[in-house]
């Protein structure tokens, strides 16, 4: 395929797949004429929604399949019978090198395993995670691991913190990341020792990282850091918390607004206002989580989205595909390896008599 | 003092102390002409308030003392030298009969531990838990532990479930609570082994409890339970996480609606209804975190609050104190040791077979 740039495309995955994701590709495709794309999928469906996307079909190459996986499916069961399946296709064509990246919006589980199986872990690195980029007061923030696991020791917490700094200069256009840790804030209760350890570990090792120190939960959206990092359950709980608060209060502003007559016209004159103040919290805005520390880039649309959120599904793909991330992470876990060998020996005594 | 129950005030605790502690009593005094109240502090500053103060001030008691505990003081150092200050005054008086019930907005970290070292941890229970009600499409929720500690074993998670239920039926008047532990969602990574095993625990003791089994981050905010279960460190990092978000999107809303003539006629015109909404999540409305699991009721107020915060901080108290909390916590707290009692020797060897 020479310089072309392809973007591997799971067709079938997400809760209204085929459709939202053909939409997506194109309005993608319309921004990006430089790019090629590989959707993966049934060829009856496929094809009819191609026929009516003038931008995307002259660069989309269909591979047909019959096969694809569901929200019920089983991971460990995928693993066995996942073969051939569209997302399997589409994770395949990123470890053959036909494609930078990959994108399906189907059952998260599954495609953990599945990229994790496929493309394998990146070497000297200890575990994957996912990273999302939450809407903060000055714009994003990223946030890792958002649930690829469930706990994380120290290492694991400055790999997170490697791989979140890339990642912020990949996919959010940062230039220097600032990097917190997730902590609770009373000084006598100052987190789990690993965390603590983390916070050492990013000093004393040469990583060439801003680093915040700690942050609270509050900390995530005020803009302040670029990047937290935190456990995959932490992560998650938090990413949940905040999206059930987010759509609770979205659904009791809609609720009071409909109240009477005269909120009603308010809220009719009031209306750009009100669009603008939505679509700076529109969780399409900021859809797609990487699976990072894998020889592959693969993002995880949410389910539920529509074209509008897939697109941006695939443009945070194909900011991953384009950047150094790979190499950059490559680099900086050298560092921390060669850190950690230079020290652990020197530091291992004094931390001891700290006990 | 016979018959009249007594609630011990810290005068002096919180940011705009003793002002608003005053201000606080007063509106709760009105409410609630049958209680008594016993406030700790400089006499000169609170005689002069209470004055203007007519529903409080003939059922008040001014306990003078001129030490007071500042935000930055050091929990640990307070338990050497906090002796004598209002916030250990205020806490004492519950130690003592005096009162049923004590409530400060001072310093988090100070008020655990001189809550811990003055009334110590109820007999049986392994750990106090900070407790809260968060608001939700349908009410209120009570989330535990919100950081009296940072980790849980499935035991302490089971004792903040008993704890849990006992609150959210003396103070948020739930005859029959339901309750779920947080947990993260994939079924392949059913969450941290001690949760599960809590899970079990509470399913085979006989708790008379109403167990729903798993939520997610997002379920906290549905109404779909009335008490969530976590581990501190996860409970302070979901309570800090959503009231950022929310304090974000409320910001965010009132820029937007000043943005311009038409959004600001609008939004003068849907201001009742705008009214409506924010008190749905005035945080004041769910001022007062109690620190539950000691031989007597101590709660939190936020350090922030104004009058009407705090006397929703002193409602939570008179509602514990008045509430059957403590023996319906010893009971629960006797049938889990009993069924731990009954099973553990049965359990034991199939628990090491599936390992």
């Amino acid at each position: 395929m020479g310089d072309r740039k392809v973007i591997s495309i799971d067709g079938m995955g997400g809760d209204d797949a085929p459709g939202i994701v053909v939409d997506g590709l194109e309005r993608f495709a319309k921004r990006r004429p430089d790019l090629h794309f590989l959707i993966h999928g049934d060829e009856a469906k496929l094809k009819p929604l191609l026929a009516s996307a003038p931008n995307a079909s002259p660069r989309t190459t269909i591979r047909h399949t019959e096969k694809f996986i569901t929200m019920d499916d089983k991971p460990a069961q995928m693993l066995r019978q996942g073969k051939g399946s569209s997302m399997w296709n589409a994770i395949e064509a990123v470890k053959t090198g036909e494609a930078v990246a990959a994108v399906s919006a189907g059952n998260t589980g599954a495609l953990m395993a599945l990229s994790m199986f496929i493309l394998r872990k990146v070497e000297g690195l200890r575990r994957p995670a996912l990273v999302a980029s939450w809407p903060t007061r000055k714009g994003v923030c990223a946030v890792l691991d958002l649930g690829a696991d469930i706990d994380a020791d120290a290492e694991q917490l400055v790999e997170f913190a490697i791989m979140g700094v890339a990642y912020a200069r990949a996919v959010n256009g940062k230039a220097n990341p600032k990097v917190a840790l997730l902590n609770i804030g009373s000084e006598e209760l100052k987190g789990h020792e690993s965390i603590r350890e983390a916070a050492r570990l990013i000093r004393t090792a040469n990583l060439q990282m801003n680093f915040h120190g700690f942050v609270e939960g509050d900390d995530i959206v005020s803009g302040e850091v670029d990047v937290v990092v935190t456990d995959g359950f932490t992560g998650n709980v938090a990413l949940k918390t905040a999206e059930g608060m987010v759509k609770m209060v979205a659904d009791m502003l809609r609720e009071s607004l409909k109240s009477g007559p005269f909120s009603m016209l308010g809220a009719l004159l009031a209306m750009p206002a009100l669009k603008k103040f939505r679509s700076r919290l529109d969780p399409r805005r900021v859809n797609g989580a990487v699976f990072l520390g894998l020889n592959g880039v693969v993002v995880k649309s949410h389910g539920g989205t529509d074209g509008v959120g897939f697109e941006q599904a695939i443009s945070v793909a194909a900011g991953m595909g384009e950047s150094h991330f790979r190499d950059e992470v490559a680099e900086n876990l050298k560092r921390l390896v060669a850190s950690a060998d230079a020290i652990s020996p020197a530091i291992a005594p004094s931390q001891e008599a700290a006990k």
